[in-house]
């Protein structure tokens, strides 16, 4: 590479430094045309400082590689942390001002971006929604390459570069994305270009992958499939150029590696190149503050000199810093950066601050879901047939498959359970991902295939963000317990969106949908370990805007439920649906009015006398408890004739909300309408039952609502066994209506011993055969 | 190994073998002493064969090494649906029915044990608790090796083998945990021994590491610091032999290593050994059945042949199966394991269903906790001077650090965040764990060190647990937001702890202490994804015999808590504390009896008539809520004298709770004192505030409960404004009081105005110096 190049690199590169060090300090005085003066001092100095100089060197290289070759790409900067470089380098490229006409590519917008930055009613720390070509906030580390990832899937043209710190390297979901590398198809897929920043520190400890021999870092990295191109240096006269030919080489080899496959049908997996990048921590700052090194070491994390208002030898070392910089090179009396410093940056769409890819809904199709009456199940009469709910929208799903054949933007991902969650029907349409060796055995492997597995919830869901931030659509079906595994995953992706929606350039993308099956109830070949049902407490914690929680409690409600949700923008929608044989109790028609009201009384079930209202409310949300709900209205009806039930289903759990609190909250009127005010109304729910509670304590009922839940009475049992120890089955909620609906005299006494002896029975028999009673497994719904 | 003891191995695999597939399959006629008819089968089949075979052989292979060598070693089992296996073993080694004598050595107790085999009252199908020798249930896949070696730290005498499934192997957590080989000190530390098994594919799909080129994978392995010895077969022959050499040659290089380290004095880091195992999935099982392959696939991996009970065909294959280990030579007439089989197996507490380090309680020894009063900071008067709580707690632990060096059984794990957590005082008695290069520029880094730092949350608590259940003491500090990555983690650590309170067998073993910090209030570096109170809302979701939740508000708070988790056995405890300075409220006397009630009123605060009680009650739980309310208590006491305010605090979350509901949960008697039946409680509270009507509402008071608390309202911002943005500050709540007590009259509208209107002057101040209020920056409490 030419040294006027070069050069024209290092201008940039120092600009970014410049801009980035200006935005953690100065409240004014941008451009340094007097000397510093403490009250150009931010009061409280925030930010991370020991990143942004290697963020910076990768920005200034991808914009040279992105102009020359005129490529179409996106970064995802790993140590988010680092956001004064991202804000930086968008703020030179132009990307900043147009995203924010109130931040001017002039000295006076280059007051206001420092001057926001990390101060109160400004712009975050880190590299957050608010920053202009980001699909990745980068705070909790760990989801950078699998977000990667999910970005190029589907996307054949695209780059997608990635910076993974060697801090977040430390964490298991990164350590799991490497293997994405066997799922990457060169043909139908991008390319990611991994760049994994060794600058050997994290807050106070050297990081693990900074201090193993190279040798032994290299043979790691070439274990997970790739070729590692090695880049070290504290020197920018040397580093400028081996970055760029490290790029160059880069570019090269996967270039090559997507012609092979795509032109002369090579089926071999590339050993897709990447990057190792050793740059020092806070490289070009403070050599030393108060006689400690800070460059190169962990005191570079954040603020490298903290006492900048209060103490005059901090204030003269950081001027000194900035001008190490040469501002007056680099920007122009106005403020403006010089020619020299944009002779690099690409331009319009290609600069990576303002690639679509990156504000994904402005690509995003509407998916095509098919009509709903070629795959629902016909209902004469409810709770006569049976059918796996899962499978019926398996249906669904593969039409979705074979009519996105051409448009490639629908994914279903899952840790190794789409056929054993009943989704098999996806098989018959497209394939499941795999670059990996094949084998006569295998079923359903594909280079080209949209099902995603691989057995690590982190890298499913990391793929699936990827891929919905980049404007596409898809599912992640998961067994219900383990979707706790992504906790912290989804907390951060609801942030994420609820902040976008305060960002109107922002367009909204597909929803992050869940399906959770092989739920709490039905574990019999695993038990204790394999069921919790709460994930649904832990989304309803988080911002109602995005959040929306669903038990369709039958096949043709799942349909509904699913049809919603798959066509929906910006939410996470959490599905909780059964795999195995469950009654089918609505018609497609009866499904679609039930699951817009979100809940209602299912009048069929019931009976109550219309004028007088119900004695007592049996409500359910979830497809074991709406059968134990059900069996249990059949013995009142039989046991207890006289008495006025009523039976409401609950599909949408925030419906229980109050109107202000959840955009689908019901208001009090329509609440006590459904519940009744002052009926005893005892809850079957699918999972904790304080979570009924947590919803529904402001309701003028609420002392009289008793709920029936998962109580943590978990093993390997028989699937009415475990209701039964959870107190959740049948009998016990006729017990329960027994005890709390008044007078009802001497025969309701004689019900719920009769009650109480089935639970005997119960057990005696589980003992004995290892089954369930007979009168519980041959149940039908009579009416 | 001469032919004879190839013999004596192959004849206690095939007799382990015979025992796993007879737990899956029969209810009776154990020995096969007459022809296998329907009735002897289980009427529902459930487990999971495909693993059980390769458990078989490890177990087998680990029983002549550890016989030979009198070695002190456990097993953690990957692959904890192997179930059956691990149980088989048991059985065949004496310890089962040591540990169960209904379950005897013979062939009634062969019965037993293979009726109760997942069958309703009986035992689960995974490698549980109730499992002799096992520290690791299984079922949620990713933890084994951080267990494991968890297990080894500061047990220089043990070996403990690590079976890692393939599947489990693509999990972020097991692939992060790969380097705790930079993290276990060859002097003081015992050796892990992965063995890697590749039985090839997971539920439906083939496995990632056992379809890549052995070289990549070889690659892959020392890179991550290992020597691999690779193990290959389907012919038993074969790899008995290479099986018992590769242990051989396994322990020869662990001893080696051991003796450099300790001998010889080595630094070099050991290139520790590890052994690569390929064999097919449900190995000696059937081949095909209804013509589709079956052992050496996926379809092997639960129950390999569905239909017994209902199909002839099936019900001939499972006995040829079954006959082709040749019970009759592996079993006497009474059911007895012959003397060939046994010949293999070491004897008492060399037995790994008897080593007592995998029954940790047994060897706990009570952890020195010094007197406070060296720790606890002077407090004349309440809130008047600051200390940082967890530097205060440090000086504490620092002095358990110093008094268990030579016990060396207590460990401080965190994410990279013990200095900046201000727990540095760690630093003067032990250093960070670290056997990777060191530079000049390092502190606190040394081999021996029993601080444990790694950017991965998950390998942190895996570590963690693993010490734990094997008898060892210890804290993990995190911050509060990113804990969420371990929820799933610490579910089933509380799964397991409640299940061990049923088995009188198990040892109490000290408890998961987690202390949280950097918590949602004070982000002032990193804004929204760093803010998430939830942990506490997913624990208390658990078994409340388990779960402890604390929040002390003040130094000697923290003290009082931490001495209380400290010495406890068998819980979860989650201790909530700020590590910024905070107040004093309590001298160490108050302290101790404050939080030894869990929730109390603090008289000096508020302006009760005792004769008339509270007009309201201010309640707090968290040190910055508690500043708030003590903020607004001294308020109201300016602007509205006449006003009788009770201040509650509450330390022990679950006080609130029934005392139905938690073994620390109040009366409502005492409830009701405590808070009274009528007037309005302001509740401000640290994390989401419905968790407080959640564990409120049945309280007779619970309609005049109002909580404030962290409403997703976060960004980076400064201290006071994040509470003003989620309604939890002094003057929104003296705004609430005014609310809330009725007949304040005219005074109190005009101090609900002064209120509104310092809020809007704190929200010009920020905006225009960003920083706090004067009033609010300088705030004492001065009564």
């Amino acid at each position: 590479m030419p040294h006027d190049r070069i050069a024209d690199l290092d201008a940039h590169w120092r600009a970014a430094n410049y801009l980035a060090a200006g935005q953690i300090y100065l409240l004014d005085n941008p451009l340094l045309t007097e000397p510093l003066r403490p009250e150009h001092i931010k009061p409280r100095l925030l930010g991370h400082w020991g990143t942004s100089p290697g963020l910076n060197l990768v920005h200034t290289h991808l914009n040279r590689l992105i102009r020359q070759h005129d490529l179409d790409a996106i970064c995802v900067w790993g140590p988010g942390h680092g956001g004064p470089a991202v804000l930086a380098n968008s703020w030179l490229e132009g990307s900043y001002s147009e995203t924010y006409p109130t931040i001017g590519r002039d000295g006076d917008g280059m007051r206001k971006l420092f001057r926001q930055f990390s101060f109160p009613g400004g712009v975050p720390s880190h590299v957050a929604p608010e920053t202009p070509g980001s699909i990745h906030e980068g705070g909790e580390l760990g989801y950078s390459l699998s977000h990667a990832y999910g970005a190029a899937f589907d996307n054949p043209g695209l780059l997608v570069a990635c910076v993974i710190g060697d801090g977040e390297a430390e964490t298991g979901p990164l350590a799991a994305s490497w293997h994405s590398t066997k799922f990457l198809d060169p043909v139908h897929d991008g390319a990611v270009l991994p760049i994994l920043h060794l600058n050997g520190y994290k807050i106070a400890n050297p990081t693990v992958l900074s201090r193993i021999p190279e040798a032994e870092l290299d043979a790691m990295l070439r274990g997970f499939g790739h070729e590692p191109i090695h880049v070290t240096g504290d020197d920018p006269r040397i580093v400028h150029p081996a970055m760029a030919a490290a790029l160059d080489r880069a570019l090269e080899r996967i270039t090559a590696a997507q012609q092979a496959a795509r032109s002369a049908g090579s089926r071999e997996r590339p050993r897709w190149p990447m990057i190792v990048l050793r740059t020092p921590k806070g490289w070009t700052g403070p050599a030393t503050v108060d006689g400690e090194p800070v460059e190169g070491t962990w005191r570079a994390h954040q603020v490298p000199l903290p006492s900048v208002r209060e103490n005059p030898d901090h204030l003269r070392q950081l001027e000194a810093w900035l001008r190490s910089y040469r501002p007056e090179e680099l920007f122009d009396a106005d403020g403006r950066p010089t020619e020299q410093v944009l002779a690099c940056v690409p331009s319009g769409p290609r600069r990576l601050g303002a690639n679509p890819h990156a504000n994904g809904g402005l690509l995003t199709r509407d998916l095509p879901v098919p009509p709903l009456e070629h795959f629902a199940v016909p209902v004469d009469k409810p709770g006569t047939a049976l059918h796996e709910p899962t499978r019926v929208l398996g249906g669904l799903l593969a039409q979705i498959m074979r009519d996105t054949a051409r448009s490639r933007d629908f994914r279903v991902v899952g840790p190794d359970e789409t056929a054993s969650n009943r989704l098999g029907a996806l098989f018959e349409v497209t394939g499941k991902a795999w670059q990996g060796e094949v084998l006569d055995t295998d079923e359903h492997l594909s280079t080209d295939g949209r099902v995603l597995e691989i057995l690590s919830e982190h890298t499913c869901q990391g793929w699936l963000e990827g891929y919905h931030l980049t404007g596409r659509h898809g599912l992640f079906s998961c067994y219900e317990a383990f979707v706790h595994i992504v906790d912290s995953m989804v907390n951060q992706h609801i942030k994420w969106l609820r902040t976008t929606r305060a960002l109107p350039w922002r367009a909204p993308v597909p929803s992050l949908n869940y399906l959770l099956t092989s739920h709490v109830w039905r574990q019999d070949h695993n038990g204790f370990s394999h069921q919790d049902p709460g994930f649904v407490d832990h989304v309803l914690n988080k911002s109602p805007e995005v959040v929306r929680v669903y038990f369709p409690p039958d096949a043709n409600t799942l349909l509904a439920t699913a049809d919603h949700v798959l066509r929906s923008r910006d939410y996470v929608n959490v599905v909780v649906a059964g795999k195995q044989p469950c009654f089918d109790w609505l018609s497609l028609d009866d499904a679609r009015t039930h699951c817009a009201r979100g809940a209602g009384i299912w009048e069929w079930a019931g009976t109550e006398d219309p004028a007088k209202g119900p004695d007592v409310v049996l409500a359910c949300a979830g497809d074991v408890p709406t059968q134990e709900v059900l069996a249990a209205a059949q013995l009142l009806r039989h046991h207890l004739p006289g008495l006025g039930v009523r039976v409401v289903n609950v599909v949408d759990m925030t419906r229980l909300l109050p109107r202000e609190e959840h955009p689908h909250g019901m208001s009090d009127s329509a609440y006590d309408a459904l519940f009744t005010p002052d009926r005893p109304v005892i809850f079957a729910y699918h999972g904790y039952p304080w979570l009924v509670h947590r919803l529904a304590y402001r309701r003028t009922g609420h002392a009289h609502l008793h709920v029936r839940g998962y109580k943590e009475a978990g093993t390997t049992t028989t699937p009415f066994d475990m209701v039964v120890r959870n107190d959740l089955d049948r009998y016990r909620l006729v017990m329960d209506v027994v005890d709390r609906v008044p007078g009802l005299g001497v025969r309701a006494a004689a019900v719920r011993q009769t009650m109480a002896d089935a639970r005997t029975r119960h057990h005696a028999w589980i003992r004995a055969h290892g089954t369930d009673l007979p009168e519980v497994a041959d149940w039908t719904w009579t009416g």
